[in-house]
């Protein structure tokens, strides 16, 4: 088979041996693919250590068509049924990250092995198949909206609309939340909130987008030692960009009693001035990936077409381009999200 | 009468005008009170710009004896009732915090004027009426406590064991919860700390406070992506310190999905890395102050002896002595809290 190998900092397309599903486990012929900001990252990672990190075939976000079974398998799911998995394999170290773990090869190949355990079925539906590759990243979505604990009427502020905020902007619709106001430098991202159903979309070189937020969430509070109980604010910020400074501006420019989910996942050491959250009483919830029950939702989502997610997508590429994607995605101000489909 | 200046950041004791009660406004002698953080504060910030900043009178941590009524009063309570209140006065310029504000003088002093809409009687009880004047730090440690959401099964986590800690170990006794282990480098802190009711103490210097804590937590779950529900961490810490470099040890510590709450109250910029508290899917709820309930609940708890409280306060005295008080706890290993009694 062809197979995208991440190298010492490159991507190329080679050819590998078929890979041979073990004890519980199905061969997969996978359909489409996302790329994502943590492929990007391995690649990065490759780069700064050639030597130390060994190649691997990256991939998370998919959707395949289920072609064998291996030895000691239930075989619920017909030969053919479209599929889509979280991205985890078992294997002799324990469960690995599917795609970007040496020893669980992702989906930017002609065959891939999944845990049948884990197979989520793709419902039958309008929907173009390719699309569920999105559940992926729509489950962090998911997952960020209900660590919000949304309300009725609560106000959200999405800061930053890549790929992540895209996910959460899509899953407060898909859920019935708003309204939404979002906020991205690229006029690219901007119009994809907007087709996403974001409410309220803010270009923030022109204008605030707490302005914004703050004026549909109604008169704000004054910070107060003695807020009665029932005055908190009816608002919550989304933190999709993950760079040093966003927190201390969300600090700066935040309603007391905010929600903050921090989706973004900053790596660099980043600095604000505690006081400030304190006052206002601020809350800060850090979130990662998601819940098996949450990909599920997402898969359903998508499959039933409680949002149009097809919007996101912004390119597809054969697997033979996928050193092209990753090119394109290195200034991602003009992406969405690339699928990589089968040959 | 006489009263506690803080002038230009010296305390000076000096004659001053009886108050006159206004239009809903009691006139109160205050029987205790006691010296918090934030008055330490004022006097630095006066001393750093002594023409700037008008003399006060402080005080906010009180209970005194209700002497007088002003004018159209409701005259609820009969004279010689001993009250305390949130420390807010109404003035032309709003609601200003008692003893924070040159336009709404504090307790320490031999008469006071306060809101009669905001008293709280105490209740008859055996406990020594001056303890009430710990009402208001230790509805300080209710509020942490409540933001905190305790279950049960909880372990808390208390770092830092100086005033603030030790009224949310008090408040976390007197709500029933624990285990809870207290972390402070001071021999005396770590001793009112046990007669509070602390479970287990840590000398942080010896040893770590957050190995205790996980071993009282059982198993830690490894930090997962896919971390099924119903499998989060049942810890809590609270931080009670307020300098910078407390939150990164806290990130870098705690175990996965722990709720921290975030009591003191630290002014300067702090740095920490983000990606910790993703992975670890912490949450940071950053409190201040209390709400007008948390403040009857914990006058409660002292009048009925739900908790004995007692041990907080390390010394007393006169109101002539203040400028003492004050010098002693700007070296505040060796004290929990000092009363200034009636003269």
């Amino acid at each position: 088979m062809k197979a995208a190998y991440a190298r010492a900092g490159h991507i190329e397309v080679d050819v590998a041996d078929n890979p041979v599903p073990g004890f519980g486990q199905v061969l997969v012929r996978p359909l489409a693919c996302g790329i994502c900001g943590s492929d990007l990252h391995v690649l990065e990672m490759q780069a700064s250590m050639p030597e130390q990190l060994p190649p691997i075939i990256p991939g998370h976000e998919f959707v395949g068509e289920l072609i064998d079974y291996g030895p000691h398998c239930e075989r619920r799911l017909p030969l053919g049924t479209a599929v889509t998995s979280v991205p985890y394999l078992d294997t002799a170290e324990g469960p690995q990250l599917l795609g970007l773990s040496p020893s669980a090869p992702g989906a930017l190949a002609q065959r891939m092995v999944l845990q049948e355990s884990r197979l989520v079925a793709v419902p039958d539906g309008s929907v173009a198949r390719e699309l569920i590759a999105l559940a992926e990243p729509l489950a962090v979505g998911a997952h960020a909206v209900a660590a919000a604990g949304m309300r009725e009427r609560d106000v959200a502020l999405v800061v930053g609309c890549g790929p992540v905020g895209l996910a959460v902007i899509a899953a407060l619709r898909a859920a019935g939340h708003g309204p939404v106001v979002a906020s991205d430098f690229s006029p690219r991202r901007r119009e994809l909130a907007e087709r996403l159903g974001a409410d309220v979309i803010v270009d923030p070189a022109e204008t605030s987008p707490y302005t914004a937020w703050s004026e549909l969430a109604g008169p704000a509070l004054p910070p107060s030692p003695l807020l009665g109980a029932g005055q908190h604010a009816n608002t919550v910020i989304f933190e999709c960009v993950g760079v040093p400074g966003v927190l201390s501006t969300i600090c700066e420019s935040a309603l007391p009693h905010t929600r903050i989910v921090v989706v973004g996942v900053c790596m660099q050491p980043d600095t604000f001035t505690p006081a400030i959250a304190n006052t206002k009483e601020l809350s800060f919830h850090y979130v990662f990936a998601y819940q098996t029950e949450e990909f599920a939702t997402a898969v359903t989502w998508i499959a039933e077409g409680a949002i149009d997610i097809a919007p996101i997508v912004t390119a597809k590429l054969p697997l033979g381009d996928t050193a092209r994607a990753f090119t394109q995605l290195r200034s991602p101000d003009g992406h969405g999200k690339i699928l990589i489909t089968a040959e």
